[in-house]
């Protein structure tokens, strides 16, 4: 597909993550109150403005883009969310007789502040990359077992904790816990020495459910996605997660890129999920390609560095179970799901030694530390870090761009700021 | 403490779950909208209409008691929380001079439908009792390795789907899932056979946190307690729960009684926790007694049986981690806490055979199934048991009862009614 030209000149550049074929949703402000914006070139539309003034009629709520959250239009349904991407595309397509009612509505984003696009319910995370898998279960359980028998045949995942979800740009802080260094008998409570990223791409749920689903309903039900990084503390999660999986190591925050990436926007960069060592069940069947090929990076930017160091590069079409599989899955056994849960796809590894989504695989445990462009080397992450996620579909002449999902690491309390 | 005496009969009877002593707070409805109301005796008070008429002022929010749940109320925070409580004793004490305005915002419990009593955020479930740890251990991994290393130092948990939680009465629908029999190359996809219950407490977050908070802290966010039924489909957890803990096999549902016995009214019934076969790290340290004195029971009764059998007697003291102790663990690494969070306590089982709080113990898997009262014998559910939990905590003369947490298990959808 080609770039569709908008009147809006940083639209139709090759270089911009939002040209007219994108039209990510997200929530800003400039100064007043948080409302729905959608992202077009350098500029936002603010279409709560839009709707106010009577030029948008997204559907029966009126009102809806107001909010500080998407949660109200998902609620809407499939028909009106296409039906109000067509009239968006048509406002802003090049030649668009009704620009100048339009133009009003548009703000710079470097000026605007993003917030968290819609209201999360409950936060789910898989463990879908076979590479991922493999890496971490070589470390944690050596190589023979490395895979769990399962794998193959399930979308592994834990529920998460969606308290814990911000939106990009929110500074993480480094978490204490309980930690047990191999060598030593006791465990100790003190700041995570393994602080890490995950690489993922977070899936929107905008339609509900109250038994089982099946891939394809399942599909239908997604709403758009966001790169997601779940902050891991490798550290607290070995001690912990045995025998029901991580809970605090995963508990201080999962950042997400201020930007929904609408499933229509990617239609065109569907691929189909690799080959199946075993068959699956008829259950997880998918009937057409449900995976994405998009590109990501990771960079590293040490607090007094003047640029980042990328540090991997790898593309979503390394996951093994598509979303629409495991949001199939999750259903199977009666929970419903709701309208703003959020699904992690799992770390996205590929084969190669870059092409890995996590620290933890790139230092290997420690023992590989990544060299920085600076010369500074990286096992884990360091205060001061700032960790950027990207994410693109390649078109041609544009690209679909998620924009970036970011996290400064600032230190961890000091045992006088804690409650003990 | 002694029963504090009401002009309503029923509430001085030695055998009622809801005497003055206990006030705990649910929602109902009889014919028209749900709204707040209080258990005592056999009779239920609808604060709502008693705000509404101006009775009772308790706090800056009026119709606060008019919406279907308490989380407004646990908003308000803890001196509210005591001055409301002491309120409702004066108006209902033997007495009262106000008896006649009250009177006429009294419902009899049996023609009310009850609903949850709070709008849940997340749901956290705990592995606090050290006998179930070690009867599953034993079971799933060996003697050797029956408590896990980290068990005596740490408060193990996992996120559960917040979703899934229903009040007692709701049915409960036998799950599909993936299963692999041990003899069997491959799983399949089947209704679980190894369908269960988990007899626990759950405690219910009435005040938000932003960081790490102490123990004694943690003590005064939690508003009260009910019972909890974690249904749990064995055979699905077996095959899916490793690395990543339990996912599917927990998703079906959590019922919980429709009463919250405030922290107020067990006050009188606190208990140390039990003896540490290892020191804790200080952050774990309990300021007083934090566990309660509450005795429990497991029946069942099989879809034609005319009584139910009970199955299992336990104490909530067999707990070894209390509820202050989890929340200050639940927020060591960040995650903000919201009212109506709810923790489950974990499984309660005592030493004794008769003292396990789920089936998979009292039968030992299959191996040693029960007898019923009928003649019939059950190593897990069959569709149409009723499966009840009930607790009291015994005080002079009086009980506080948390009533009955009920849910009767149904067939699994037929192949035809599935999706795929």
């Amino acid at each position: 597909m080609s770039l569709i030209a908008s009147w809006i000149d940083t639209a139709n550049s090759s270089e911009t993550a939002f040209p007219l074929n994108n039209l990510p949703y997200g929530v800003f402000s400039v100064g007043g109150a948080a409302r729905c914006g959608v992202a077009i070139g350098d500029l936002i539309l603010d279409v709560s403005g839009l709707e106010e003034a009577g030029i948008l009629q997204p559907g029966p709520r009126p009102g809806v883009f107001s909010a500080p959250s998407w949660n109200g239009f998902m609620r809407l349904g499939p028909t009106v969310w296409s039906g109000f991407r067509a009239g968006l595309t048509e406002f802003l397509r090049e030649g668009c007789a009704r620009r100048a009612e339009v133009e009003p509505y548009l703000f710079p984003m470097a000026e605007a502040r993003l917030h968290m696009p819609f209201r999360i319910a409950e936060y789910t995370d898989f463990y879908a990359s076979r590479q991922h898998a493999t890496n971490v279960g070589t470390m944690f359980r050596g190589p023979e077992n490395a895979l769990p028998p399962n794998w193959l045949h399930i979308p592994i995942a834990y529920n998460g904790r969606a308290s814990s979800v911000v939106v990009s740009g929110t500074e993480i802080r480094r978490p204490w816990g309980q930690v047990k260094a191999p060598d030593k008998p006791l465990p100790r409570f003190r700041p995570s020495g393994r602080f890490d990223i995950e690489l993922e791409i977070g899936a929107i749920v905008g339609q509900p459910s109250t038994g089982p689903v099946s891939v394809t309903r399942a599909d239908g039900m997604i709403f758009g996605y966001v790169l997601l990084n779940d902050w891991s503390a490798r550290d607290i999660q070995a001690w912990e997660y045995q025998p029901l999986g991580p809970f605090q190591a995963k508990a201080t925050a999962t950042s997400i890129s201020p930007w929904i990436v609408t499933k229509a926007a990617l239609e065109p960069f569907r691929i189909p999920s690799p080959e199946r060592e075993r068959d699956l069940l008829p259950y997880l069947h998918e009937p057409g390609p449900m995976l994405y090929d998009i590109s990501l990076t990771v960079s590293i930017q040490p607090e007094l560095a003047a640029l980042p160091t990328v540090i991997a590069r790898t593309n979503y079409r390394e996951i093994y179970y598509s979303f629409p599989q495991q949001l199939a899955h999750h259903t199977t056994a009666g929970a419903p799901m709701n309208i703003g849960d959020l699904l992690g796809s799992g770390t996205i590894s590929g084969p190669a030694k870059s092409e890995r989504g996590s620290l933890l695989e790139l230092g290997w445990g420690g023992k590989e530390p990544l060299r920085l462009d600076t010369g500074e080397s990286r096992s884990f992450i360091e205060d001061g870090d700032t960790l950027t996620l990207s994410g693109t579909a390649e078109g041609v002449g544009h690209r679909i761009g998620f924009g970036e999902c970011v996290g400064k690491v600032i230190p961890a309390l000091e045992p006088d700021q804690l409650p003990y």
